[in-house]
């Protein structure tokens, strides 16, 4: 197991509670000889002038794992911005279990001893990365955990194109947009869409189609090391959007082709070593519990 | 059964043949001594100085009836501009069935005689209508034949909102929306969001969630006499969109309010007296024939 | 308001706790000057010979207000035996709340002499009642409050069925059978099957596809007064089964017709005076409550 | 490529047609000199005398291509006989695309010789393999190239089980039974029950539950190397059924176990040259071809 030394802290802290929770941890990892690195937004909003403090390429060649404090969604940008420099991700929620988030705030201390003390489990998760084109020149670039998703950026509900996997047509349609999720995204905004759970460890895409038209135009699970292109079409004239983990949008036109494809960087999770991915869902989604620890009913 | 002396004409015309076949509509109609009025927009695609044309006022108040040539989206059109002058609607489509639209046109002279000579169905449909407030005040109006939709009008996913039905707090929500569906548009945008099918004399309103965020947020069916209002939650700050049968839209903001009701003056829709609806279903929706007239199969 | 004298008690008591409840709510009735009659099966279990005791027949002419503690399947055979007889049910859970079964134990005195003091609501529901015809004759006749369901009897998946609607053709399936449900239903069975929950004041039926073959068959949703007509195909050489409520079954073959409408005597439910139907689908179903009450999330 | 010298013939001919068709198939390969060895079925049906015929162990044994002529459904039943001998197959349909069964009828000679000149995709597509135990002895086997599915055998809905993943408690159910399905089998069964598309090439098993009591028990994806495990709840007395492929099936009572995961040897699919997996979605789905080969809408 890897040790950690340097290590960075980011996430949002929207209440007096989380920022208590973080003065807490930074204060824990320093009496526990670990040089801690802060965000730049976390410093200011913290008010500590004696921590080092940094922006993302800071942190992400300086420090060797980062937590993130806040929501999944945190995560998620926070996965954006370290993914290249293979720096490992550590994630503490503020009261609230997420599928990224896996630590509880009361249990912090606990946790991340463990991890220092190296009884933890790394998990790999691979990105998507996105190229948009117009007229065979790459206009826009981004990279999801989660999902990259096209949709019509206004009020004109259906939009057209085609979707091609590995270079080979598979079909046209006419739909409020399509998810293009990995496993992670899987319990996501692609749960919503009506798309299969996909275990994490699948090495798979899911194409979840939003609302389609045709009522056959049903989710699809391929290989993880599938290409993808989008086509759209020219019948509407309005800007569509694509957007990565639903926090970055990239504007496109008619006739632009979206390519998708496995993002060759992995991100590193840290778990805790009593993690259970099941569990998680059980616990997010109220999937039953065992049997036997069912109360009487009808 | 009423018989139509004036007859107006309204449509959108992409093709050539279209086109022609609205001349000849036109021709056959007068041949049959009625009095035709095409609407401003036909008048100029056609070029028919020979014929009177009038805008949607003076088709409303001058027709007894009006035919319109086009998609189920030229009828959705003309819908919302005839149904405050009580004048029904005739629909003819261009090539392709529609849940509107059910004249063919290789048949248009056919039908069209037989409804002059009273040999015709009357149906009616209802509408809905919606206000949209702010601190109390109105600041929107629309009514819709198919649906009324809530959605988020820019990349921004998940809006947040709070759902009453005759002053009940049914729930809240956080999706990409809701869909407010009459039965006429059960077959449209809310099929492809997963609402049931409801039958067109059916007095009932479908509230269908777009992509909840809850797996547990299911499309609901009340009474067509309900009141529905939507509150907009404050948490996000974009501004949202409530589109009219997808083609009009207002735009929202947090805590906005709004309301929609079954609107009183109801739709009368034409149809040739053979028109079947579960056969224009079977037929849109590829459900199966009769048993015995499938072919074989394993 | 009505006032109910004559009290007759009903359900299944599965566990102490259970008995021990009925016990004294037996108690506490007669102590309120109710005549309490209880069901054979109470009586035998609970070894009350001081309560005088009979079968659905004798509770059916002699009560003027049936309470069943058990759950939602012991209010679905209750309805089934006493719905001819016009006693309205009031139900009580044994911990869990019910669809329809909706005073907890531990409240249940309060409850029960609010309902005694004339201050509860009355509530009507439709039942559907079915015919099996073979060759012109009827063999089989059942009636449910939920559902009527038709489906394979055994190992085999598909059947194959044409379904008619007040005499007209709707389609053909091929699927693992048909839900015709209540709204009453459609919280139940109907909403396993991806039909939609219709409002408990609807005049209506769902019609809803067990994993239907072609993509296309989705729930429809169609007037409470229609005549429902299954004309089961000559495929298969299986025994079918029609069950009324997943209670009882009736075997059905090839060629066999299933007839069902809503049945002429209507079910009267009583419910305690706060009962609210949105918020038995918040806590049944875990809708979203109201948005100021909701914690603090990403 | 392997050349094909000893081709087994096997299938069902409901048909005159089909027979014919197969008569011309035994000739067309005997004057291209292959060895043609016919099933006992056949042989009986199109009383061939002069073809040498055999059972399923004769067929696997001795020849090193099995042509199925028949519909999907056929060649199920030819993937279970024949993949322990490592015959690969060949299907033909009888006039309606299969997804498994790709060559028409009036195309057979051509596609054939193709094949016999070496000109065809071999695919290789994993089975699923199923072991019941009792106490901890194996009572029943089987294997499957669709699925395998727990269900209940009769009127009773819904059964209850634990679902266990490489070991890992994954949720507890009480639903109409769970389809454990191949990539090959979901575009079948699973398909109807809500399962996604999984591309034919995918190493991957779908866990899709039949309408599930809890509305969160989605569609699985997992890993094709998972071991499944169910345990079956003993809350009911009733039989249940295993079926694989939905053509054989094994009784099943509370407390059993059933193992499910790949099976070791692997099933090899020749498809003519010009085979398309996404053509065939397209064409047996109606998925939407190219935008430009669309015809005009509004």
């Amino acid at each position: 197991m890897q040790t950690f030394n340097y290590i960075g802290l980011a996430g949002r802290l929207s209440t007096q509670k989380a920022q208590l929770t973080t003065h807490k941890l930074i204060d824990f990892l320093r009496k526990n000889d670990v040089e801690v690195i802060i965000s730049k937004e976390l410093s200011e909003l913290l008010n500590r002038t004696d921590v080092p403090s940094g922006d993302d390429h800071f942190l992400g060649t300086h420090c060797d794992l980062v937590i993130v404090v806040g929501g999944d969604g945190s995560m998620l940008g926070a996965a954006r911005a370290m993914v290249d420099y293979g720096v490992p991700l550590l994630g503490v929620n503020r009261g609230r279990l997420g599928f990224l988030t896996d630590i509880m705030p009361k249990e912090i201390e606990e946790k991340v001893l463990d991890v220092l003390n190296g009884d933890y489990i790394s998990e790999q998760r691979f990105m998507l990365e996105m190229v948009a084109q117009r007229d065979g020149e790459a206009f826009g670039h981004g990279h999801a955990l989660n999902d990259i998703v096209l949709h019509p950026g206004r009020h004109v509900r259906m939009i057209e194109f085609e979707l091609y996997v590995d270079g080979e047509f598979v079909y046209s349609q006419s739909s409020d947009g399509l998810i293009v999720s990995t496993p992670t995204g899987s319990t996501a905004y692609a749960l919503s869409g009506g798309g299969p759970l996909m275990h994490s460890s699948l090495d798979a895409i899911g194409l979840i189609p939003l609302n389609a038209h045709s009522l056959t135009s049903r989710p699809i699970v391929i290989s993880g090391n599938s290409e993808i292109r989008l086509l759209l079409g020219d019948k509407s004239t309005t800007i569509m959007h694509v957007t990565c983990d639903g926090q970055i949008y990239q504007r496109a036109r008619p006739n632009d082709e979206i390519l998708i494809r496995k993002k060759e960087q992995q991100l590193t999770l840290i778990h805790p070593s009593d993690h259970n991915y099941y569990e998680t869902c059980r616990r997010k989604l109220g999937w039953g519990k065992h049997l036997t620890e069912q109360s009487e009913e009808d």
